[in-house]
């Protein structure tokens, strides 16, 4: 059996997740409290991190890029990633952006302040960084209408991992309450076909004990 | 032509030229002052990060991570990226642990607050950073001489990018004066190796004003 190490509210987990449903490759997750830093993880993941793959075969996956970098390689039947060289440098352009800056700028800031900083032990939200996060989570918002506008998914003509990477983040702060839709109809229209995909499903019915998601969190035509 | 749009002590920027040399791949640096944020540079990587390579060809590919990986599969003939499935994974794993944990708990805290903070007019040093960046050093330093014990080179029998994501980063503290060698000999036996590397001479004749660099910074036999 194939198993996944995540946690629900991880956006990295999620994207993860997303892909291995698209590519239709089953497995079973097991949710990770990476801090409780458990001795058998760390061997698995020095870096602590969730998620962490590990395949059928015995082969340990750490690291949500270095595991998409994988699954593209060992399962190419469904592209994920782009098909010429120009394709594949504006999906993993987009993925470091998501992965990088939005992580930093927004993530880290509104979910890491208010769920991950507790749970880990490192004190308590501090609010002028969530303040932070919030504005920037309203740029970036933009930015994401404007690729949605102009392209018919978010690096181009097909779906990809940009898409899977995004979504992994936003729809964790949705479900934290985080996302004013109203900022963009573009993104907005981009996250609903987003949803209706059947890879989105479990992602839909997540349940965090302690958080109650909005109303539209799971509702396909919110 | 190819140019390549670097700072000299950005780790980052080093790991792609130290690719670009060991693939014998031909082009011209050019000094981007990042904290200038200057409107063309934001139009080919909107992030504002260095490095960003520009190729013959007029494709524009930012994100060092991004840049390695289409190297890779542009000029194949030369494998930094391992053959196996499983040796690819050890080797963006480690891609990863230096470019992501290593960056955060070392580079960022003593590069970062010594230089990019003020060059960017973000403030001045902070000696709780610094201090924490020289605790963070040494134990990655006995995590590398782990590594460099037990294998050939970081990730296995063969140089990878994972030996050049450190050298960028080691090599950039190593200019600042911030690395003791005697930590680790293994350590030191590695990064001796990966110096005589004719692909480090640039890396080793980097002149920047205002910081002067070790002696032993481009001795050979440290
Ligand atoms: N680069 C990693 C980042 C993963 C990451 O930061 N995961 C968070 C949860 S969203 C985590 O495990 N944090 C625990 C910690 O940093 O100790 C990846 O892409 O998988
Ligand atoms: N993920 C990027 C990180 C690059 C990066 O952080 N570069 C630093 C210099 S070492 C930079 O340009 N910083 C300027 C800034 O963050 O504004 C990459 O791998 O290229």
């Amino acid at each position: 059996m194939r198993y996944l190490y995540h946690l629900p509210l991880s956006p990295f987990s999620r994207k993860v997740r997303l892909v291995l449903s698209e590519k239709r490759l089953p497995y079973e997750p097991r949710l990770e409290k990476v801090w409780d830093r458990r001795p058998e993880y760390l061997d698995m993941n020095p870096a602590g991190t969730v998620p962490t793959l590990l395949e059928d075969n015995g082969l340990v996956i750490p690291d949500s890029n270095v595991i998409c970098e994988y699954l593209e390689e060992a399962y190419p039947d469904t592209v994920l990633m782009g098909r010429t060289l120009a394709e594949r440098v504006e999906v993993r352009r987009l993925c470091a952006w998501f992965d990088g800056k939005f992580a930093q700028e927004v993530t880290r800031n509104l979910l890491g302040e208010k769920f991950m900083k507790r749970l880990s032990g490192r004190g308590e939200p501090d609010a002028y960084a969530i303040r932070n996060g919030y504005t920037a989570l309203r740029h970036h918002l933009q930015y994401i209408g404007w690729l949605a506008e102009t392209r018919k998914w978010l690096a181009g003509a097909n779906i990809s991992l940009a898409d899977f990477a995004a979504a992994g983040h936003l729809s964790a702060l949705d479900f934290a309450s985080d996302v004013d839709w109203t900022i963009s109809p573009a993104v907005k229209d981009w996250y609903a076909r987003m949803k209706s995909r059947p890879s989105f499903r479990g992602i839909l019915s997540d349940r965090v004990p302690g958080v109650t998601p909005p109303a539209h969190y799971a509702d396909l035509d919110f």
